[in-house]
């Protein structure tokens, strides 16, 4: 979830800055901060139809009223604006349905409407935001390549670190994160790009976030940023 | 949502002192919490029929993974354990369904499982806890009077206070919550209990929100006290 503020403030007791949601996907982690954000703030949603879809299913975000929360439906590879004029697109990454809509044996890749980046752009600058990647492909790549900052997808170091740390019984490649670490991992897949790479989405079991450690070495020789709570890029 | 820890530390990387979660109701208040204490952390959820319906038609709740997280439908008036040993029953209060629940016209005080306080003892003390009620009626307050501690529905100080500042369009018995204020207001309704009172869900527009003034000085001339953030109460 992405909120973007307006550029004004708000002083009623009910006001919020906060006049866009942009949401990469229907996973919890994308959507249950909704559910703070009730119930007659006015702002809009921009999603793709698959995420959408998982909203409409769950009764509970109707707690966003239909008359005051617009909700618009945005297919990737379509410029959009947000709110204060900052330039969006979606973009299909490989990845996977939200937990709650997994079958039995989900695909762990698919590049569909139901895990997208977001590539922000204001004048000549560009962000580019993708919490959840099973991999980079090449349009991807390109794309990140002229962003000024990407934050990218920093779930695990190594694929199987939550078994191996006994916190779950699945690798990162089956929740649909690419690992940090490996040949065919995110520090080799983006160690080259031009901008600031931020480490983002990052799981409690990821070594990257202990400073001084290995890991965290690892990744700053190749060139990448921890995100952290309160973080402020000035582009 | 009132969460009960077990009496055990656990020390590792996934750990959560909850082992029992026992929910009044369907409102996002009391449920979207659910959505922080995935993603396979064992714990117990007890709540009436129409609350476990309520979650089941959000599949968002799956992320409770059901081989994981236990489901105990619990019957008003029907006494249960909770881990550690504490006795706890659920009794119905006149209120509403939750919100995204409501159709057109939605009765606001019905007497339905949908709707419930919670009553736990441990020995000889008892804790009553009702977060939402559009009225006391008689059996309630019998048992509310047996309470050591009281923790009641504090929404709004006067029926009109979210029309009055502009925060809303609705009265507070249309959103099934009964004032403070007033005749069959809470202070009038609970002011004799022999117990301590503690005023709960307390909207921010509720003026007893601000020391010293004059409706906090009303609610404590009744003998309430006002909820507050890390509040312990010892028995």
């Amino acid at each position: 979830m992405l909120a973007t503020p307006v550029l004004q403030a708000r002083g009623d007791a009910r006001g919020s800055p906060i006049a866009a949601v942009v949401l990469t996907g229907a996973e919890v982690d994308q959507t249950a901060g909704l559910l703070s954000l009730r119930e007659r703030q006015a702002f809009t949603i921009f999603a793709t139809a698959e995420t959408h879809r998982a909203l409409a299913e769950n009764p509970i975000f109707q707690v966003l009223a239909a008359d005051v929360v617009t909700r618009k439906t945005i297919a990737p590879g379509e410029r959009f604006l947000l709110p204060g004029g900052v330039g969006a697109e979606l973009f299909r990454v490989p990845g996977k349905v939200a937990l709650y809509l997994e079958g039995e044996n989900p695909t762990t890749d698919a590049e569909t409407g139901a895990n997208v980046g977001v590539e922000l752009d204001y004048g000549a600058k560009r962000i580019a935001y993708v919490p959840g990647a099973a991999a980079v492909t090449a349009p991807m790549r390109e794309r990140l390549a002229r962003a000024d900052v990407v934050f990218f997808d920093g779930t695990l170091f190594h694929d199987d670190e939550m078994i191996a740390s006994g916190t779950g019984g699945k690798t990162g490649r089956r929740m649909g994160h690419m690992p940090l670490d490996g040949e065919d991992g995110t520090l080799a897949a983006l160690g080259r790009l031009p901008g600031r790479r931020v480490l983002t989405h990052i799981n409690n079991t990821n070594p990257v976030l202990i400073e001084g450690s290995a890991e965290r070495r690892q990744a700053e020789a190749a060139g990448f940023e921890i995100a952290e709570d309160g973080m402020e890029i000035v582009l």
